[in-house]
């Protein structure tokens, strides 16, 4: 299987679901066309791609769990857009496009976040997409993960210890939470989504969760990895930026040798975690390897 | 009945669930801090009890819907620590304390209110709460409702719309949208919630959402009138503000008596919406009537 095939139909089908909901007039043009400006931005939508591969690993079909999946995306977007924010990382570019607020200014750029966190949970607690048998048990469950993993409990607290530590001492406990927190938990509840509305077995959840944890640290890594020797152009912005703001990140507390071999020990147990699946989390597989292969 | 002690014992009982909720060290000190802030800086309460009013008014006990309700206060909070931002309204103060931003600055305030929001939907979400035989699709109903009701179908709608609108030609077009994007969606999902949680009967939750669209138009109005005419002191921030930001309001473009005589009407609108109800509904009358008396 090539990992690259796959990558890319399961991004179509989330890019799918978005245009037919930001092309339909149910939202008032004033916050529609920011919030689907930053969402048709170039995201690579692996948040919602895991989900989709979770629960295909747990039996499941792809297709019925777009909408909840597409959540993800709402809500990493709304994050890029509240991060890159003058009172936060003031970044003016983001995947090579100018940033929300430089677009369509401050007030609005918030807004737009706001209104894309509030939308992800209207997907998530709709209705019309609850066919193939999702309990509402279940959907309510991942709701409250969700509202977990990106609020005061996971994403938003890793942010704030972010814009708190630029500048401080650098210091692995607050390396470790700021990971742990701000990329970490968004990206191992879209991995436990998947399983969760596959209904799958506790230890079966267990392990996957074990996986999202291993690669939501790996890629962030590597992430900051990108970002010391990376191509600008590649990366849709300027190199080196970590650096500048004095982020706290894991090359530039431990070097960029070490941070590799670590990336690459996290992929093996995200691998080892996945040991009782059967072929069907092969895309999983692939997506873990893929991680330590990307360039942008 | 004396609808100032009903306010009181009500507000007090939300006050109860969110001081034992943020007095917990469930969540990360760095966030839990300016969370709290602006959650316990003399806000009325006014939706949460709402919520419960209108539950009791179809049959149910007010203390089964606690975490529900105080999630609206939340929501509520976070709407107006974003409004406060510098690039939004500048506010320095609210309720006659420093606004967010000024005590933790903009980052801090952008990300507790984003907090605040998730948590909203973590409070809505939670299963121990689902005591007393309220139903997981009942659940899953206001989770929807309330996140179009603050999303960009509603809330943020309306302040995107406001802000726009700040400078601009006033147009009564504007103004209504402004009005029932802006206060009304959220006062409206407030007095629905109980009754959607009461398992009422259609026609009911029909009538409950007519009251409640007549007195969150209703009590804007009066707070324009109030801006106007009031004491500074007793609002706790500059009266005459929306008229120096040139903001769209009732008052600013009718003129205080017609905007106090639609106030009525409408109040009366919503007094006539419960005709069917029993004694039950004696609170949602009195708080209907309260509002033409408010006077901060």
């Amino acid at each position: 299987m090539d990992i690259k095939i796959y990558l890319k139909e399961k991004r179509e089908l989330v890019d799918a679901f978005l245009k037919k909901y930001f092309g339909s007039p149910v939202l008032p043009a004033i916050l529609s066309d920011p919030m689907a400006y930053s969402i048709f931005a170039g995201g690579k939508r692996i948040r919602p791609v895991l989900a989709l591969a979770s629960y295909e690993a747990c039996g499941g079909t792809a297709d019925e769990i777009v909408p909840f999946a597409s959540a993800l995306e709402l809500i990493h977007t709304y994050s890029l857009i509240h991060d890159d924010l003058p009172a936060m990382d003031n970044d003016d570019l983001r995947r090579g496009k100018p940033t929300s607020h430089k677009v369509f200014g401050e007030g609005m750029a918030i807004l737009a976040g706001d209104a894309l966190l509030t939308e992800a949970f209207y997907f998530l607690s709709s209705h019309s997409h609850h066919a193939s048998g999702i309990r509402s048990s279940a959907v309510l469950k991942i709701i409250r993960e969700v509202a977990m993993a990106a609020g005061a409990h996971g994403m938003v607290a890793g942010q704030a210890e972010d814009i708190q530590a630029e500048g401080a001492v650098q210091n692995s406990e607050n390396l470790s939470f700021i990971h742990t927190h701000k990329t970490g938990a968004l990206i191992t509840v879209s991995v436990r989504m998947g399983a969760i509305l596959a209904n799958a077995e506790k230890r079966r959840i267990a392990s996957l969760t074990r996986y999202g944890e291993n690669i939501g640290l790996a890629f962030q890594i590597i992430d900051d990895i990108l970002d010391i020797r990376g191509d600008s152009a590649e990366l849709g912005k300027p190199a080196g930026s970590d650096e500048r703001k004095k982020k706290l990140t894991y090359p530039g507390l431990y070097g960029i040798d070490p941070s590799m071999r670590k990336a690459e020990e996290l992929v093996q147990g995200a691998l080892d975690a996945l040991g009782d699946f059967s072929h069907k989390a092969g895309p999983l597989r692939e997506i873990a390897r893929y991680i330590l292969q990307r360039t942008n």
